[in-house]
């Protein structure tokens, strides 16, 4: 049974100063899980304090969302830190992050990184072992939320953290199973329905089809939605009445770890 | 007894990537406790990390120093912040800090607000009840680090948070008991003996003279002590010497909390 | 005739990396003149050049639109800049968006600061002769857009440099001739039509009707328009429209430099 | 004859805020030409203000030093802009500091890339050729000063921008004539004597000795000096005398541009 459980989690959190980004309000009751950015690519102290607060109301599952100090490129630009660097830059984020949920009488559940350090980390076993590492040495409770098969599933189960894979119900993969560059025509799917019959079709069978359409099997506990735009946020609200209708459960992270 | 005691602390951390500033290393031999800057008005994760290991291997109290947004003005120029926008900028800074100490299996022990932050809370009830207020929600058992005498040890008291006064050994006073300013003739104190001598009196009369010569009481556990320059830390070293030789303990701030 | 020609002038450029901001593209059309942020309190290298490009195809006078160094509070807050530090910070702004203008061809017209540097200067004659003895050094050529009435206007023309005077069509005005702040209940006019009688009267009559419903005298050459929001946008062109169905001449300021 | 004359140039204006960096005081007097960094990777407003004063007190010329926008990795590590970013960042950087030389009366002479761009830019003719691009954007009569062999001196000489090269008389170099990495045991040339000895080689017969002891030729007519450390500055005025008692001519470099 446990595989018709499954996870819905965000990147939240991501305004900054008098900038608005993401729909949070609009997308948080369709999320199980948030990952709320940290500050140094996006966010800012007054920001990840509101959402701390509206994400523990909402009895959401919190993560912290660090990323790579670039705020200009909202970390989604390589930088070239070096490991030690990138632990520091870690460290430092989840435990700003950390301070907002303990003065909010909440619980720091997981980490997932952003943008350009996600996708290298996915590829790079360093880098990979380095994120682990942080979290074993920060707090050894915290999951780590994860691409599905990559770098840091591997090594978060080699050195001993626990991990939820995520998969995406709006992205075509490639055969290999990696998300289609999101440049490439067919890359989006932006039709709520269609999405809604892809993330069912993933959540029953843990298989996603790729881009040839052919099946290719996925491992994952956990779907992320986006809410950059209004239509993002009729997808999410389109995937989760898919699975309340369709008997699948919705519960957040902390319950689906293996 | 208590009287014959006294902890000395100082700023610490306040390097940033390439920029070294202070000599914290040389610094270090003459502390109990170090307030160790959070990255927004000095001191970067990097830095951050380093000065927390040392500081748990010099067996120092390591304490949270979070300034206001302004790394070229190094926190030392006012800032209009709202209260609620010092509290999130104060417990983002205390979290961050919080994270590196966990991860190396320390324990926060206060706080100590910078600079204009620092000055401003002296004087303003509003500004130093937030203070007190934040570290009330992150961690009652943090201690105030503050000046002697200022709203700050006022507020702390009222709110119930932990308090230690400072004061300092080599700034001269008004009659008032606030510090001389900075740009004043003979507002600092740069000989190591005229400041041991200063150092001692304090803490054995619980007196300070003014620029005028006159003797004021101050309330104070901890004295502050600088490392900008290599004179100033000939200085901490005088000071430290002369407490040793004259039978007066130094011992960190937790141990001093009334 | 002078009388009856006036400048229309906006705030634009303030995206900033992945985050939007205002409703640049669709106010330009009403515009003859624009203030682009220049990297401190909003906008950034692409958005600068990129709103260059587009004010220079549209035939607007160009400025720069100068604030504190305070990206997340977006240069809104007083800050204790000392004026020399206050003159440096307007050299290097100024000369950044110049470069752009000069890259694409252009001509920088004017200088507008932004925020809290441009209220504190509405008030403090040092400040706003700093102001305007930037412009002197960095170009002589350039115009100061500033507040009516202002400290800004009186030290511009005792110091010899160009300024026009701007007034606001959306805001109600004290007996003073001040702005009304923002939060007090009726300090905005949102009603288009509203809004564009008011823009005629104040144009035909150089006059201003107070919050209490009395007239007082206002000089100006300038009106202010904004486009944070849709209806910014929809009673900008309403005012326009207006003025060109009156027979009023809408040029850039740098036709009406007095 | 034209062998015998050099320029000599250093980057300054590397302090921030509080933090110092550099002897720029002590290394001037030794210099033809300063390349002052422009405020993403070090600098400030203050700061630049500051150093083209002082360049212009000494005559030198004065050349913009952009970098990436990094200040905590002081512009050393490889970010991933887009040749579009990279020109927006440039243009924005010389215009800055254009800025200061205008409100001085000075004149900026030329433009030298700082760090990883610099680095990147030696190798990638993409990168290479938007440096000059911009540099004709801009002002075309600046001068690039560029690595000797570079991607950047070969695409400056296409697109028709005046360069100028600079070799190394404290670097050990490869026989590719690339610069031995600063992690090799036996990069940098710290004896002051040595490093005069090989300036007036290299200056003699335009050829450097590479780290097995062959001689490769080299083309150049600046060398770059550094100021990081009291012995940095020794070895620049180590080499600025020995030309001076060798008859060489130490020149700017806007008087060797070929």
């Amino acid at each position: 049974m446990e595989k018709l459980a499954v996870d819905l989690n965000a990147d939240v959190g991501e305004s900054f100063g008098a900038y608005q980004l993401g729909n949070d309000e609009q997308l948080f009751p369709f999320l199980t899980s948030v990952n709320i950015a940290c500050g140094l690519h996006a966010g800012d102290p007054l920001v990840m304090e509101e959402t701390v607060k509206k994400a523990i109301e909402s009895h959401l599952a919190i993560g912290a969302h660090p990323g790579y100090p670039d705020l200009q490129g909202f970390g989604r630009r390589k930088m070239a830190l070096t490991v030690r660097e990138v632990k520091s830059f870690l460290i430092y984020q989840i435990g700003a992050l950390e301070g907002f949920v303990r003065a909010h009488k909440g619980k720091l559940v997981h980490v997932k990184p952003h943008g350009a350090l996600y996708n290298e980390a996915a590829a790079d076993p360093d880098l990979a072992a380095a994120i682990a590492e942080v979290i074993q040495e920060v707090n050894p409770e915290l999951i780590l939320l994860a691409q599905s098969g990559s770098e840091m599933v591997k090594k978060a189960r080699e050195i001993g953290v626990k991990v939820v894979e995520e998969a995406f119900a709006d992205r075509n993969y490639t055969r290999e199973g990696r998300l289609l560059p999101r440049n490439s025509p067919n890359a989006l799917i932006t039709d709520p329905a269609e999405a809604a019959k892809r993330a069912l079709f993933m959540v029953r069978e843990r298989k996603v089809p790729t881009a040839e359409g052919k099946m290719i099997p996925i491992s994952f506990d956990s779907l992320c939605l986006h809410g950059d735009n209004p239509s993002s946020v009729g997808l999410a609200r389109s995937i989760r009445q898919a699975f309340q209708g369709s008997g699948i459960q919705v519960v957040s992270l902390n319950q689906l770890v293996r």
